[in-house]
């Protein structure tokens, strides 16, 4: 944050092994994001040949109640298509928060923004250190991709690496896998 | 970008007053607002008393068709209801894109995500160094704030200063000005 901006209300220190992060305390349940991950990933999709991708994801805490989110990825693979290793991919941006359920439980919000054109929002839970985010809504420029869903499924794997799977439905085709990653983290 | 990227293709390296910046050619019509902006506001709606905003914003280029961006605000007033000088405020974050219209005028989407449960995108257009948002899609969780619709309206003023306006439709209430601000360039 530049100079003149204090951390929210409402918000507790949280210590982990290294560092100290200003997490709002209904941000606890999605604390285990916090931080900086990076690792491959495989993507594809009916009609389109798989591929290795690089990926760096930052989930950021500032004291208010969420957490700021981007992501890059980047082509791994062998060149292909004007593509070389290390080529720009995709970029996501938005939010992650909690709010509480009707039941309880914590209920995940997300809000994206993607460069080619949608703008979406997944709504889920948190079960320990697996988020489903199963409920999307997304909407689309009249020039943007055709995607109409996806689901997105978050969790801590051995080795506490972050692994996620993304299905989408799109361009007519029904729901099914098209990206999926494993990342460490690289810093708090 | 991290170690490992690289530009995209049909990126123009575009030379402004002090520094070179990797700008898309589908970008040309909004190479001005390139750079990081900063600045006060005003803010203001039906049954919310007035006040005083910083604001800081940044467009950023990688060489893809879309430019990056963030904005910040913090309370530039004196303390009320437990803000103080400072106190961060809001965030944004998303893209802008500019498409060929039918016409063959440059069209903008921006795609924004808000971290109160809100996601949307803007359609509109470009002309010289005038933009004007006025068509906008917005999607809501269910505990997100009761917005309905905005247009915003950015533009170059006297001393190549940045300044908009931005007018909500929310909680019921007519479209009416909600935010408007000045801000200069800090960097490229």
């Amino acid at each position: 944050m530049s100079a003149g901006k204090r951390s929210a209300a409402g918000s507790a220190r949280s210590d982990t092994a290294t560092s100290t992060v200003d997490l709002h305390a209904s941000l606890l349940p999605l604390a285990f994001l916090v931080g900086t991950w990076r690792g491959e990933g495989v993507g594809g999709y009916e009609g389109l040949d798989g591929f290795h991708y690089g990926q760096e994801i930052t989930f950021a805490a500032d004291g208010r109640p969420a957490l700021g989110y981007v992501s890059h990825t980047w082509w791994a693979d062998e060149p292909r298509d004007g593509r070389e290793p290390g080529s720009p991919l995709a970029t996501e941006t938005g939010f992650w928060r909690v709010q509480p359920g009707e039941d309880g439980k914590p209920v995940v919000e997300v809000m994206l923004a993607h460069p080619f054109g949608i703008a979406e929002i997944y709504v889920g839970t948190v079960t320990g250190t697996r988020i489903d985010l199963d409920h999307n809504v997304l909407i689309r420029t009249a020039t943007a991709r055709d995607v109409t869903r996806s689901v997105r499924l978050y969790g801590l794997v051995e080795g506490c690496d972050l692994a996620y799977a993304i299905d989408m439905e799109a361009e007519g085709k029904p729901m099914q896998s098209h990206l999926s990653a494993r990342l460490h983290r690289v810093s708090d």
